[in-house]
């Protein structure tokens, strides 16, 4: 099965880099834009028996390694393949 | 109108941080993963006339900013809000 996995800074957390983003895109001309996040986009294979055997081990991972729950949300989506 | 955009590495562009996350997923007894690429999903608010000025502007933001489409691909969604 095939992983997507959306790490997003909380609300309330500061993000530089969204705001050096958000920064670069005004300069560029864009005009607009506001509330720039950047986060991560994790994706990978799995091999399980069932979906529900990967929800349980991606939420596993998301905990204990893929976010750091202090300061970062995850979401992800298991498709089947 | 919020945007999300997903910026991946193309296939074939080696990814070490992708390796790492799996090789540490593996340590901590993950089995059965394979492939982690690590990408970015940035997220902003755009002020916009139209869907179609939205894509437009993003598609210039990917190509000019957000993506180095030299190794990296791009995708995104327009949200109505």
């Amino acid at each position: 099965m095939k992983v997507k996995a959306y790490i997003t800074l909380k609300e309330g957390v500061l993000d530089p880099q969204g705001k050096a983003v958000e920064h670069a895109l005004l300069s560029l001309g864009f005009q607009g834009v506001s509330g720039v996040r950047v986060g991560k986009y994790i994706t990978f294979d799995i091999q399980v028996r069932s979906e529900a055997q990967a929800r349980d081990q991606v939420e596993k991972m998301c905990q204990k390694l893929l976010a750091n729950t202090t300061i970062e949300s995850y979401q992800f989506e298991i498709i089947q393949s």
